[in-house]
């Protein structure tokens, strides 16, 4: 067993774990059946670092992170000797099980096997394998070089040292891993983001508001806090008395806010005791002030950042500012960089 | 009637807003009756516009700013001849229609009249006025002066004139106004905050993922892409045909997970045409692959900023650096900068 990773489709999603893989110096073995494809994603791969070396996000040549993707057309050339294969084949649960049922094979004993997958549950996997232990899901943002959170999602057959390698390895390469307890649909990350959609959705069918103004709303509002701040977190900080106090002011309004849309899950005492204990790990009640303060320089600091570039103003402003590439400037990395 | 304003409240929402609109160069009034905490709120004002000013956010002098704002302790002055009031006293109903009552009678008969209030709907402060066409609720974020958003919310007897004017003086003064159509409790603001904080405390309810990591699902992931772009733009980019094909594809599954929580609101045909249309004012379609590499290029800028300063990741991080005010420095503001 070495260090090399395997990373299964080249993909979109396959191309962008390569890169979270090699630029933390481990070799990757990227599997690519199709022999097209496969050109296409050493391009691809190529492409991509020249925009994060332009944003001074590598700390090597661009050259230098692509020398240790190796784009291979057979599986077991790829799999071979791995400790970690990070799975990212089409969205297909047939597809998926026969990858698993030869990577089973393939893979040493004790390789950890990773699926992508944001929708297939990791036991429907396991259960077509003969050894379910070493398998879970690890469903990163897209793309996970640049949204670091990754849910690490066991089938109850999951061995727990293979949820603990993952885990390791994953924070290892900089990424941001967080323990799914339970197979639920959507994961945490998609549920969130669910919530708030269907949330969207309902508001713009009642007339309460136009579409264009939902996005506002997030993007000049709460989007600012929550790209530094989790929603538990951005409540204690918002009130006074922090997680306990919102609940116990804010709590019953939205309870019929829920309510509304016919959901009954009362936020118990139990339950706000819990998450704010939790929260307070991170932000000690008793520095409430300071932290408060801390959240506004870092939200001054974000909104000076913005005004030096054009770039989170949208995309006209910032193809105005010759500021990021077009489809047809793709293989123009000089127009990358966003922030010279 | 001049180009002052007035705030009513001498509270941190009222300090704010006078801060939103001095720096906007408008002469404002700002009326606070205790005299205990109108001295602390000129100290107030003045330590957060140098926070502001060393984050190189003032075009001018924190000075010169805070000689625009002018306390005073009787309402008729604070009123008299302004063009705009935006009130910022205690979320309390007998409290703001008394104030509303005395407003109506001390303001120029076209003076428009705005309550901050989140929770309040403004019909409820219309029914104790003589004359409620020119009342209306106008929300913003906190503090508004980094999160630019504000809801407009009329009552039904507020006058059209009355919305058009609140929305050209707020978007003059730098704010992103929205129109909330109808007075929905929470508004839009916080329905999409409630959505998210209702599914986070069932997730961790249900043991599905510890509060903590909850928190990091949003900063680490949805957040980073929130910061710049609504929920509506995010889908529209994150599927290949958009708002329509996520629909199609991820509609069933949102609407099980909604299930789960009780909730049975299909995204029609109708729903999903109008979003698609309204996201592609913006993003039009035919340049899809453009603006995925904007977005792309705009994550990429904001991870680069994210390595240069040390203050969003976290107040630990921040202090280390020696990047923020704690409480007990508050008047040495030669720490309050973030980004030297």
């Amino acid at each position: 067993m070495n260090q090399s990773i395997a990373v299964v489709g080249g993909g979109s999603i396959g191309i962008a774990w390569s890169i979270v893989f090699a630029r933390a110096k481990r070799p990757v073995m990227l599997y690519e059946p199709d022999d097209a494809r496969r050109e296409l994603a050493e391009d691809d791969v190529m492409r991509r670092l020249r925009a994060l070396a332009a944003h001074h996000l590598l700390d090597e040549g661009p050259e230098d992170v692509a020398a240790r993707v190796e784009l291979v057309g057979e599986l077991s050339v790829a799999a071979r000797g791995v400790s970690y294969v990070q799975e990212c084949a089409p969205e297909d649960l047939d597809v998926k099980r026969s990858l698993f049922r030869e990577l089973e094979a393939l893979a040493a004993p004790d390789a950890v096997l990773a699926s992508s997958s944001s929708a297939i549950p990791p036991s429907s996997i396991a259960q077509a394998v003969r050894d379910p232990s070493r398998i879970l899901v690890a469903h990163p943002g897209n793309p996970p070089y640049l949204l670091p959170v990754v849910e690490l999602v066991p089938s109850p057959f999951t061995d727990t040292r293979t949820l603990e390698r993952a885990h390791t390895l994953l924070a290892s390469v900089g990424m941001c891993p967080v323990r799914v307890h339970k197979e639920v649909e959507g994961f945490v990350f998609n549920r969130l983001q669910g919530a708030v959609l269907r949330e969207a959705y309902c508001l713009v069918r009642d007339g309460v508001v136009d579409p264009r103004d939902v996005d506002t709303v997030m993007r000049e509002g709460l989007g600012r806090r929550w790209a530094f701040l989790g929603p538990f977190e951005t409540v204690e900080l918002n009130t006074e008395g922090g997680v306990d106090a919102h609940a116990t002011r804010m709590g019953p309004a939205y309870a019929r806010m829920g309510a509304e849309r016919g959901q009954h899950d009362p936020w118990t005492e139990a339950m706000v005791a819990q998450v704010s204990s939790a929260v307070q790990s991170r932000f000690p009640r008793d520095r409430w002030r300071d932290h408060v303060l801390w959240r506004d320089s870092a939200l001054m600091a974000l909104e000076a950042f913005r005004r030096r570039t054009s770039l989170l103003s949208g995309p006209a402003a910032a193809e105005q500012a010759n500021n990021y590439p077009t489809n047809s400037a793709q293989g123009d990395d000089t127009r990358e960089g966003g922030e010279q």
